[in-house]
């Protein structure tokens, strides 16, 4: 059987002060490349970032609905998806993915694909766990701008604690949902509630800096694993 | 602007005792009929049956994905909507939409179309939803095999009143959401949540006899109208 | 130059009462995992079998032509296609091939691939005919219920003498053509010729055990080799 | 329910001394212009004709297979399609579809739509026939260059009576199938097959002068009526 | 023959300090639906605007080939294009079209449609006037941010006098190409090689106020006409 | 990274006497795969040729437009494209790439691949000059019916000298431009600013014998080099 990883990068970890982040990207690519070498296949899902959430602003302005703003922001999600497959394959990339199922024809031949974000009311961390979900994937890590889940938004309550394991029932506790487009958490109830069905090995790592993700592609310990049994 | 509606067909209405109940079928046609003449276009989107039921168990003891599960149960719904769409239109169908995309792009020429599942870990109920947020329907009409939004689940306590209208805060009390492979709630959450951010004007009815999806169709008093406001 | 084989799963061989029959698919796939160190590439083709002929049943009491029966029993092929691509590979897999070239495409990345039927008024195993043809391959196997092919119809006369080799020409003689929707023969006239035009290295063995097909894609002496010079 | 014909015009009417033939291709818009207000939809297939005849000698000379050569005659044929959708409704045309579905996709907002060969193995007529038969057609015009079925192939017994009816059983016993690529008879079994299964009303006319294909259109007595019942 | 209409928004147009321009947008809402009343089917093509110059040159930063910048610009075009699909229709949109086939084959049924760029190497107006020939348009109107074309750069020379009418001939003169991604002049050699072929009524004006482009549509005097002849 | 090859193949090159020149094909096979052990995929685009040409002439004869006499002619040059492909591959080929992107897509599972062309006005040169931007290619190597470039036209001025490099500005000065379909010159202005803009290493030689082209893929002294820098 095949081996297959898949990562979230969230678009906060993409950008900073409205520019895609370079320094990071570069470092992204040895790491991926790194991890070719564990995996035969690794899908990379990556989100909208802050220039989604500009034209979301701007259709919100124009009274679209949230199915439409939320299609602008996953065609976003794409256009970043597209930047780095040219970058990492030094090619005018393909067009990226709109389905599952056309994700996974593609993976064989290129091994490392990048996808954006697939349908409205969806979270791109929802989108990786499916992908991994399909895939049988053998890791699912989830690259955010905190080093794992705590107890509390850390935002809130400074004093919460770091989680080394989190069970998912524990994570649903935590999370609360919020669909409005371009605003969900850390991760979605959509998201926790595939992870537990899909019994996937789950990681919440701080994407920076992006040997973070290597060593949890590696199945160190980092950041947050999701303990689904 | 144009005028939509959809249309969510249950499993358990189409088919009894294993079978596809071509009475029933019929009486939707005129039902689905009479209803073009009060939009510009109805997308019904129907669910998978007994027979995906048959599959998804199949699958299973081969020990496949839920995710699997799910597109086996998808693509059965997907030959569900293809027989409708034969049947109505009178010739072989078009291929069935994969995507909400594909759905939108076929409904100016063709004004009635029929839809199957789309995405593993997603009911048909949420598609539904999803593609009437997306057309910004007047009108979303469930049909399930019960006659509304109960208090309580009525088979467990049959005295359980029947609601005519509910609030999507108290849904959401009510429904409890289930995601394993083809045993979805009357509606989960995230349908619910569509709803409720699309600001939808969705109705739960029972789908027998036909004339009550006409009747809802029509925002006539039927069923249980869900309040999002 | 790449080898490759061609296999076609009629329905009778997959379904037992009415079931898929799992014992049957499990051993398929050894047969199919040691066959890949003899080729390429191998297309499996699969039929619709008991399901399709329920949902064909119910269509042709609501009236539906013979080219959407037709179309609903593909479909239901496709699902199976689909759930075996989902067991051999361990993935969610992508959308089975609608088109002979749809189905080339994919061949060379995977290397073991599942198609259903493709066309109205044309049964799996001339869509066998045709891929094996379209593929030049090496070796067309055809898995049926029935250890071979028979001078007369063993169902009807058991006294009937299995052929160990039969000339294309004996074969148009002995097998007649009916089209009506899921009512196939063994092996309906346009396979044969397209056998015959294409010089196919064809035979036709009993599916059951599946090492049977092994055997004959292995060039062993097995059922019965359709001679077409 | 919708209104819809299909014209099948074979290579042999189109090309005259191995070109196009312009005044007959002006003469067929003035038809189907008018045939467009009897008619929902019409959908016309066309032949490859001459020029794919010479590439597919020049493909047998590089030893391609049956299947690629009839591939070759197939994309061909799209483009004498190309040329007419071009003509036709003056602008540069979609994609001539590969599927009947993707041709079935078109029909309503085009209403006059232009098909090749669609598989190997095949002929236009055959396609002619599949397509009027998805779209419960209400009638199929073979236009080619003789003005009916006779009863033994003229160009052998030029005194061969032409016939105004013909029962498909009668027909069948006329034709003698063959499938090497370009080499099809005036109408293959299969043809008939479909013509028979599908209980259409076929017509096999002169298609010079173009009139002829108008009045058996409008179902005019011209040239031969093939009797399903 | 059906009359069509194609306009070129030009990215610095829709944007105003790095913000699209809203007030804009609802302006030209209003004009293309007036315009809706004289023609047939409108295209829109839609550049790519401030936010493509941003992402092209993180991607410049990064390495990418021209090629690969173009694409990720293009992408952009087609969030835009998406952007005003959903707010001209009220539905989130179809994929936006790659093709020159794939818009056209959407025209009949949508009647107004929005592209973004096609190729790479390639300006939104090449890809308006390529559209506009291929639909055989009546008329194509390049709202760009100035108010025609003038004798010289109106930038560099401000006395430069703005042309009523201008030939290709004269135009080829004035215009110097530059394919840089993203840094394409008013009017590339190839848009104008495209007009002068196509023999296009085509007119340059000042996007701004909407109405211009309305007053362009209707065949007022307005901007410079290119006159082919 | 990945090393790829671009090869144009002209019309003129391929057809002799308006037929295909089958000789020459078959000691194409033998450069290219030779050239599959240089590269990890090849490219090579096909020109459309005397049949394409035959076909325009009816085309504008009817009084198609420019834009449809162009994709007539894309269309067989795509029948070229899968006429080889088939050849070289020993398999009935895929659809051919209408895109880059879906180019890009199919090479890595297949190494070698064909294409026609994709765009109307533009020359199959320009395709083949994109589609080595896109990749990155390592070399694009342009098969014509002359030897190289020449200082002026060889068939006007017997004298003019053939030039061992050019740069890409004194290309341009050597060129006309010329757009009408099917007329393009040896290389068009667009083609030389994609070699420019891309830094691309390519060579014009003659396509006869084909060593030279294997000559120029190894990147010895063959025809004419452009030097970009």
């Amino acid at each position: 059987m095949a081996r297959y990883a898949v990562v979230k990068l969230g678009g906060r970890v993409l950008f900073k002060e409205r520019r895609l982040d370079l320094e990071y990207v570069r470092g992204l690519k040895e790491v991926l490349k790194a991890a070719l070498a564990l995996y035969d296949g690794i899908v990379t899902v990556v989100g909208g970032g802050d220039v989604a959430r500009n034209y979301i602003s701007w259709g919100r302005e124009l009274g679209l609905s949230e199915s439409s703003l939320d299609m602008v922001g996953i065609r976003l999600s794409r256009v970043n998806a597209s930047l780095f497959w040219a970058y990492f394959h030094g090619v005018t990339p393909p067009d990226i993915p709109a389905t599952i199922s056309e994700a996974i024809a593609l993976l064989p031949a290129w091994r490392l694909i990048f996808l954006g974000g697939l349908q409205p009311a969806q979270s791109t961390t929802t989108v990786a766990a499916l992908v991994a979900e399909a895939l049988g994937a053998d890791r699912l890590v989830i690259a955010t701008d905190v080093d794992g889940v705590y107890e509390e938004d850390p935002k809130v309550n400074p004093q919460a604690r770091k989680l080394d394991e989190v069970t998912v029932d524990q994570l649903e506790r935590i999370l609360v949902r919020d669909v409005r487009a371009g605003g969900y958490a850390l991760l979605d109830s959509l998201a926790v509630a595939v992870i537990k069905r899909g019994c996937l090995d789950a990681r919440v790592v701080c994407g920076k800096p992006p040997s973070n993700i290597l060593a949890a592609l590696r199945g160190e310990r980092e950041g947050t694993r999701i303990v689904t049994t």
